[in-house]
């Protein structure tokens, strides 16, 4: 059973606050990025990922965040209207901040990194203020994602989305998003994520990141089943918690547990994986799917997007995630 | 009624966390402080106040803090001692920041004003680590000032403060005590503020303090009952508002409200009245008084304070309160 | 006459201080950048191209600089090294700065601009203890830059490089590249350009940049031949002051001045005129040439430049400018 | 002989640009500070007392610096205005920059300290373009003091003062007066102080403040002589080398070497000795006498000002300083 209620008669299926940046993503793959050249342009940012995921799938979606008013940030603003994306809650910051950029490097499949700017980013610089409260009281869902709480303002900017989808009832999903770079130390991240989570019913985290929340608390076996307690005591009626390649459990509040399904890929890198199942998973469960099926539906996407060279522009539809499916089923698609 | 049930069986009675500074108090009164040559040091801030208040009154008092390596910071730590003040949870920074300094300057017992130094200030660079969890599992009450919101990490310290009162069953009261030239921005006050109110049991406050906190809200008439029923739906048993001359209005979720007796005052200067206030408030319903009773309590405290040179230094015992309310009562105190 | 004298005996010819970064140049070229999707990556920043212009002419080189611990500052390196240019004297940050970034965006040959990102760049933190004195007193010429004056500690940095090479005696060259962006105003620009540029042998800016300098003096007809009888009151030999299309012009202290041939290109972009001209013009004065071939050989040097699509990568040879000349002198170049 | 030649027809005789501060003096003394109750405050800062002293002494005076906008500033100006000194070169900060403090401690005679408060101080934040070219014109005498090189844009403005006082003639004195707690890093101040040196007609400074000044250089026996040629190389007249308890050794470019008298006192606080000397030194040279009396002038100005209470209103008289050698030498007055 779904332990999620939408709301029903909303206008905006899905909303999100949070980073808008660019991915510039090395052409030349399989080798450090001392040795790459060229670089292609990707609109990133795991909130903005997730949203364009949403888009795809055909639900009716907004953002709510801050561009620099640069080359970049209008090039992101145009993606945004291409892919159907409502950005009105997006405002232009003018006090010379940039945007954010992801480098990555694929030096294997499986060994990739990102070598970020984050340093006067313009996503954060969003403030309490300009965070549309007709929006969220427009929408079924509202997501936030970690990395927007990592300063002020727009760690405040958060908390006032989480104040408008509470008294306007949007559901609140939370996808923890863990950047240390960006935090002065894990305890203060331990502090902003435990407040925010409290008023989340739907939190998605790696094992590790819970692990940071409860620094301050005892959890010495790292239990799941401890961790989702704790949240099904405050708002959370779904605690998705990552456990790398052992795959992700979903726990509910009925004390039962959930995994998906996996699907085989020909993986070109990691990155992008979280956040097309994210979206995926959110699209089925939306849909009235059981948590099963919504996260398999999410392992899917993820799949698809893993074998591509970018994240955001490989969102899948929903049909061909579908057909994904259909296809793995059919032993047409195997690991690379 | 008193809506506040403290618990039983912690070995002290009332904890405060946040501000320690130093006053320097002109000598010369009655004049501008361009004119004024000798200041008189005192132990200063809000929160350190009504723990001395407290600790006068004959509570078991303890403090978590933060002090200058240096001279007024251990002037401070004898201080406490002297007035039996446990401040095994002060801590001591390393970092090269000073002790905050008030200069006051009173050209009249109306014309007051202060001369504020908070730059690099010791008392918001307490971390949330360092916040003592044995000390506030320890005490009945937990009082927070919202001046230690104002920065971080001394915010993060207040929020895991919280966190402890909560797990522990701590009573807690939240001071409002809203100084802006230490805040970014009234938006980011606001967001703080309410998120920490949430998860008090007394707030005591000005209109304007609560009017700030209103600031996404509706509450145009600033209805004091609009006011206290937001945070009768949260944790608070009493809200207390202050409206300057006409006094302070205690609301409880009864739908009632409660004013108090006020005496009069030969007063030197404004300065403490709401720190020997909010001492002699807590103080009575810690006794088991009813509110209107507390408030008298806290009212006589006060007038005491006022016509004092000092702030910290003249906070009464109750036998110096209660003879103060008799000698009121029989015409032995007039107003200056 | 040259009014230069080199120092002889010394095992470099020619070091410079100051910026190393990454140019990522758009590939597709004659649009704006929100169109274009994809860049390559060079080594950039104005006395890194110079620089790397004097090893192409076949000078010997070194560099002193600040690199980020990350796969651009190793890919500076790389490329410095296959440059042969010396490298030791660049030292890597251990604080995690980034390396600077300027993305170049050609909307067409003559509107060109660029997206700097200078937040937190390794260059500016190069610090005076860290500037190799062996270096300095091995070199005929070190060569400072004004960005490099723009933030301490590496303002510091170039002023202790001016000290060490006023103490061993080489020729010490400023290229003023002021841009704002990095300042706090031009008055703070205007103090510290003036007290470096005392001390310089050759001087070369634009009239902009020079107008900057005399912010606080008294030249309203923004009188070339002001500016330069100042600068030789103090140690300059040579004053070149850029005017753009109408070309530069060679002030010398015996009161002559000197214009440069001008070579035709087929333009692709305007960036990195300068750099190459500078490394062409200082080539030739250290060949004992006289200061109009020099200016001549520069330009050419400049022209080949402007018509590639990278600045540092494109710098000439000394044949292939002499080439160039030719080439152009018997009308097979002709202008875009 | 005298080696500096004053400029004539000047309407002032000396100026001074940098810190003006206040001292909060401990009443209760031979105590330390957590022993002392009330504080009497001062006008200070070495470049304020200096300027005070001159004043004291008959001479025509001026300041170029910045206050904060409150109480404490506008007292320094009252006090300024009330000692004749011009302070139409006082400008008034409005960013909410507070005036610097410094709280005295005597534990005893020779055992003093300073408490100090120099977080965000008006002073520091003259600008360059706020340094009035005026007054620089008109006077004989431009001080400038090592602490306002401590940050910009107080050091910009340092420097363009140096920069009218060279154009328009005036004799500069440079006291070193390095506070190491306002500077980043050692290295950091030696740039700064070698590039302000090299401009100054007369070097004040201790041995250590010489040796901090030569950090890149090498002079391994600490020579006074290695210094003092080092400055004589660029526009210096007369360095004075302090040796702490061994007495002052002012060096002169003939290669000459002088000592003054010392005078006997009944030492109260050390605090003030430097700047009474270099008032009472100063304004000897002035008045044409050689520099052993000038230097035994300052002596005695010194023995007075740390026989009293305060720096700057302790500053004496000609008359006063020229009655206490006269007692002196009479036997009338010997040590404590």
């Amino acid at each position: 059973m779904n332990p999620i209620a939408f709301p029903a008669g909303k206008p905006i299926d899905f909303a999100a606050i949070g980073r808008l940046c660019i991915d510039l993503n090395a052409n030349e793959i399989n080798r450090p990025m001392e040795e790459t050249m060229t670089f292609t342009k990707y609109v990133g940012g795991s909130p903005a990922n997730i949203t364009i995921g949403m888009a795809r799938l055909g639900m009716k979606t907004s953002f709510i965040g801050k561009i620099a008013d640069d080359q970049m940030g209008r090039f992101i603003i145009h993606y945004l209207d291409k892919n159907g994306i409502d950005a009105s809650g997006v405002v232009t910051d003018r006090t010379g901040a940039v945007t954010g950029l992801a480098f990555t490097e694929i030096k294997s499949p499986t060994d990739c990194s990102i070598l970020m700017y984050r340093d006067n980013a313009a996503d954060l610089l969003l403030t309490a203020a300009e965070v549309s409260e007709e929006i969220i009281a427009g929408t079924k869902v509202l997501l936030i994602s970690g990395t927007a709480l990592a300063q002020s303002p727009s760690r405040e900017a958060v908390f006032q989305s989480l104040q408008y989808a509470r008294k306007h009832g949007a559901v609140i999903a939370f996808d923890l998003d863990y950047r240390p770079y960006t935090w002065v130390s894990p305890e203060e991240t331990a502090v902003y994520y435990n407040l925010a989570a409290e008023w989340c019913d739907i939190i998605l985290g790696t094992r590790e990141e819970f692990d940071m929340m409860e620094r301050f608390e005892h959890n010495p076996e790292r239990s799941d089943q401890v961790t989702a307690a704790k949240w099904f005591n405050h708002a959370a009626g779904i605690v998705i918690i990552k456990h790398g390649k052992e795959g992700s459990i979903a726990y509910t509040p009925d004390g039962a547990s959930h995994r998906a399904e996996s699907y085989p890929a020909k993986v070109v890198k990691t990155f992008g994986a979280g956040d097309s199942y994210a979206a995926g998973f959110l699209y089925g469960i939306m849909q009235g799917w059981d948590i099963k099926r919504s996260m398999s539906f999410g392992s899917a996407a993820a799949s698809i997007v893993i074998s591509s060279h970018s994240c955001s522009d490989a969102m899948p539809g929903a049909d061909q995630v579908q057909d994904y499916i259909l296809r793995c089923e059919r032993g047409e698609i195997t690991a690379s």
